[in-house]
């Protein structure tokens, strides 16, 4: 019955059938497999899940499942936990846990000591393969993979690795020495977890090393992990440029309150830059009751510069994130001013001719409309370009200069063009042809 | 000199280096390896420069570079190529190789098929870990990779695998058929790469097996190309949520008027848009023309509809990429429903009080243009999240359902119910007020 299904079935889908169930259903079905295999389960639980699940048991239980827990995985919830609460179950834990759990609480969030675990496989360069089969089984139970083993000398310094594959089919009697390679990539334990997702993307790897300043090796960060921090970063990048703050939880998971005030604060700050809009509309109150006509194309205009400014933004936070920036920034924005350009005369073009003969505007009219529609957009392309350069720079999130923000800007800036140096062009033109 | 430093380097940082140099340099310092070192280098330039690359040279060199790449990367060379240039290269090929080709260019893009590799290692349930061990040796040279080992019945059926390391850590007398695991996760040939790479990374698989119709092992889809497929998406999420066509090569890569292109049609559609919000406002003339003052609030109605609609968009998309789809669609939309008034509340207010005392209206107007903000919150929150699932729903990508597209309808939207409904309550209310 249960036990068997406990045992048959992939600890993920196991894990996404518990995930629905109510906490104590979760743990009666648990109970019946062996102490390891529930861990296994428990860990692809989402850590929200996870956090409910152990909020529902004691100490003694909560100490002998993290105790079995991988070191990573561990971190990761007793972070969520209340230090309160994370303190008293220290004393119940193994001597090694605890010194373990409170090395990798201290790495900061995002960084690559946050993300690895602890528990790799190594070897000395003077073992024959024969004695490095053995050392390795003694390791199995305790490693995250036994695929890549790390060689180390003194003091755990990193200097080379060997992959599983090599050892197998190498004949017993060589030494790991002679097949290690020493050219090993690795992360220092305070990189952030995006560039170390992108080394481990970059070179296809299994595990990447993490060493400290002295080159000691101090973890390694696993494929799968790595793969989660790649989809979590381009979750971030999508929210933010939807002018949403990211999710500590996935959407489902997450309260409406928290929804509310992830979405609401972005809101409420573009309202403010919509404001400003209006107050620099109404120091034109005189033009726009002298030219009525000029709200029609108010919405092209304003869309226009913000959905180039977007686009350009969309193109080069995601060429930020994949580590693209081969182009500077001044080759790139010279690059987006030509791409702009071409797009913005294509846009000035509907703009006149719907403006002459759909509209039926006077020529000067449309004029007006096809250049403040150009301009617009031109600056739209640079702006949307250059504001994510420029939060890099300032060491912010590039994708925090969202759609919405610039979007905004363009509002402003539009606003601007069309009623102030659109109007004064076309009426200091018109005085000029009068005269 | 060029011979160390070709086979020092990982290849990836290699390709690297000679991404940047011109054609005939990069064949130049290739030259200094041997053919393995060299096709694992070009493997790892992006298709782009591989396809450049591969120009240069004559049909013998690029036979024999072809024969030792390896499936997958090999197929997605060749589909990149001329279709005569690959037919006149397909005799130049091994028998098996040809076929390989044949068959792997037959999947559909962004099919399990597509990404696969045929390159897997596979043994009998009636093997001994001995005689496995000795299988995989010989299999070694050709396998992608050998730490999953899929276990064939007759006619390649898929019944189980068995990990390297549990092949290492069994005594040498036991067999596969012992040691496997038969509730083995695999894709179909022709499931969706989304899904494949979505499988990969719920269940931290190293690779995933793809299967035909009758349950035959046709190839594997390796974590890393799994991995690739997982950011690809994301980008073309991020795109598209920009309002940007998707780019077949890295943006660095990509001609200006490619990018004008993938760009401009978005934006033409998006005026085309525009222009019918033009024209609904035009149909508003006497309107705009006796409440001159509407107009400056309209780009703050435009922009909360606009940007509501775009949080709501970016949260449901992303969900629905991540296969969260537990919620259902009417569940989701009443949640977000709850949330789109809590935020059309908050910005009514911001609209009220800025209406009120900053901008000097009387209370009825601040009252409509606060309602307006609120009733345009709350229909943009229900857009953005219903239309990308109407999209999923009609076979369509949900992040087709831009941010500008979503903007659009809403300014069109946002200006019905401020110029349409809002002033006609307003005139009404008034009218009964002053009776
Ligand atoms: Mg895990
Ligand atoms: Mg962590
Ligand atoms: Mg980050
Ligand atoms: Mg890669
Ligand atoms: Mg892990
Ligand atoms: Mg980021
Ligand atoms: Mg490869
Ligand atoms: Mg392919
Ligand atoms: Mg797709
Ligand atoms: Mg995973
Ligand atoms: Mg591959
Ligand atoms: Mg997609
Ligand atoms: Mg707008």
């Amino acid at each position: 019955g249960l036990k068997a299904f406990c045992e048959e079935l992939h600890p993920a889908a196991l894990a996404e059938l518990l995930a629905e169930l109510e906490d104590e259903t979760v743990w009666r079905v648990l109970s019946h497999c062996a102490l390891p295999r529930q861990v296994e389960i428990f860990e692809f639980l989402s850590l929200h899940r996870q956090v409910e699940l152990v909020e529902a048991i004691g100490k003694e239980r909560l100490s002998k499942l993290v105790g079995e827990m991988s070191s990573d995985d561990r971190a990761d919830l007793l972070s969520r936990l209340d230090p309160v609460r994370v303190e008293s179950l220290l004393p119940l834990m193994a001597q090694a846990d605890r010194a373990d759990v409170r090395r990798l609480l201290a790495y900061p969030e995002e960084s690559a000591g946050s993300i690895m675990t602890t528990e790799y496989a190594s070897l000395t360069e003077q073992a024959t393969v024969a004695e490095a089969l053995t050392a390795l089984r003694k390791q199995a139970p305790d490693a995250e993979t036994l695929y890549y083993i790390y060689v180390l000398g003194p003091d755990r310094r990193l200097d080379g690795f060997v992959s599983l594959r090599d050892l197998v089919l190498a004949r017993p009697e060589r030494t790991v020495g002679e097949l290690m390679r020493r050219d090993v990539i690795s992360a220092r334990v305070d990189d952030d977890q995006e560039k170390v997702a992108a080394q481990v993307m970059r070179y296809d790897l299994l595990a990447l090393p993490v060493v400290d300043e002295a080159n000691r090796l101090v973890g390694i960060v696993t494929h799968d992990d790595a793969m989660d921090v790649v989809r979590q970063e381009a979750e971030e990048d999508v929210l933010r440029m939807g002018g949403v703050e990211p999710l500590a939880d996935s959407y489902a998971e997450t309260g409406v309150l928290e929804l509310a005030w992830k979405r609401g604060k972005w809101l409420m700050f573009l309202s403010l830059v919509a404001l400003a809009t209006a107050q620099v509309l109404q120091r034109f109150e005189e033009v726009s009751e002298a030219h009525v006509w000029l709200v029609l194309f108010l919405p092209l205009v304003l869309a226009a510069g913000g959905n180039a400014g977007s686009q350009s933004a969309a193109l080069i936070i995601r060429a930020i994130a994949l580590g693209e920036q081969g182009t500077g920034p001044w080759r790139l924005a010279a690059r987006e001013l030509l791409v702009g350009g071409t797009l913005g005369f294509l846009l000035a073009l509907i703009g006149y001719l719907s403006g002459y003969l759909w509209f039926e505007l006077g020529s000067n009219e449309s004029l007006m409309v096809a250049g403040t529609v150009f301009v617009v957009v031109v600056i739209g392309t640079v702006c949307g370009s250059l504001l994510p350069l420029a939060s890099k720079k300032m060491g912010a999130d590039p994708a925090l200069m969202s759609t919405p923000l610039i979007t905004a800007v363009m509002d402003v800036t539009g606003v601007i063009l069309y009623y102030g140096v659109g109007i004064w062009l076309l009426t200091t033109l018109a005085g000029t042809a009068a005269r």
